[in-house]
């Protein structure tokens, strides 16, 4: 069980709505690995290797696209 | 054949929805290998794997899309 | 060319639909390698493979998105 | 240059659509490698494993994506 | 800087749209390694990787919804 | 925290707006590890990995739907 982090998708701008992005695409892996001590150890592996950059970078994409949908593209 | 365990895709908040997309994605896991001891033993390898837990997380976007969209994105 | 298998994407609610779904994700290998005996060789090694069994839950994901909307989200 | 093959994404019914959709699959392959004995050759590897076939069924889950939708979900 | 080659998603018919989704794809990869020498050297590589091929067929399928939503499925 | 870069989803025309996607997908890279020089090191890496390259493309055309529906196609 998390704590509240996730009230709304609404954001002020896209931006905002990609840094919500990103912050979804992280609690995906707190949620699967809840333990900080590990995610630590593992931080260094993935932020050098380029293959799991890119794949960081699509998780991200996809939640963006839920979140552009539910701020109507910010138009 | 599994007991009943998603009955409705709709939820109270964005958060509730994020937390129903990761016991989707789960599930898919648990019917593709229903086995409690194999999945449990496949745990401490996967969770400390970063490209499972990149992984894991994207699954968790996937069904997110889908779960959002049922609830009208919680406008 | 396979028998009849796919005549409706309606269901009944949302994890019947999510059923038809891991349904769906079979088929697209049994289409792909129609051996039975080949599948049947397969199955030990992927069920027992943790970023298999995320895969297989991602292309399961896929395909709950087509069935969910054509459902309506089960409205 | 291709000959014609996908005059239409409107199918009868939906595993119509779905057997378009390996076929949308199977010539994104075929662009990519049009040397029929290339792919002959590859076709045992691919189709004996897993991870392959599991691959396989993503694409053709992401076709059908588009031709349940051009089809309104056969509703 | 690339010169146009990207002025419409329309086209003419669903072939058309597929063969533009591939375009799409190869820019990607162009856009990302613009040397036209190194491209050349990959290219023995991926065309005989079952994997690859799967992979650059994903990449299509994807782009294809784009252009497919955008010419309204051709109807 | 980034300085300001993504203030609308909107773009000139098609291509820009697949301009646009690439950027996002780079940035999805920057926030997961922000540090330059860490970056500039793994680019001769991915930019000479076939399938490094195909995955990039497609976190591309996960943006460019996103974009491309912002932009109601361009119509």
């Amino acid at each position: 069980m998390q704590t509240q982090w996730l009230s709304s998708l609404k954001t002020e701008d896209p931006q905002a709505g990609y840094e919500l992005a990103i912050k979804m695409a992280r609690m995906g892996v707190k949620y699967t690995q809840p333990k900080d001590e590990v995610r630590q150890k593992l931080r260094p592996v993935y932020e050098q290797d380029a293959n799991s950059l890119i794949a960081s970078s699509q998780v991200i994409a996809i939640n963006f696209q839920t979140v552009a949908m539910a701020n109507n593209y910010w138009s």
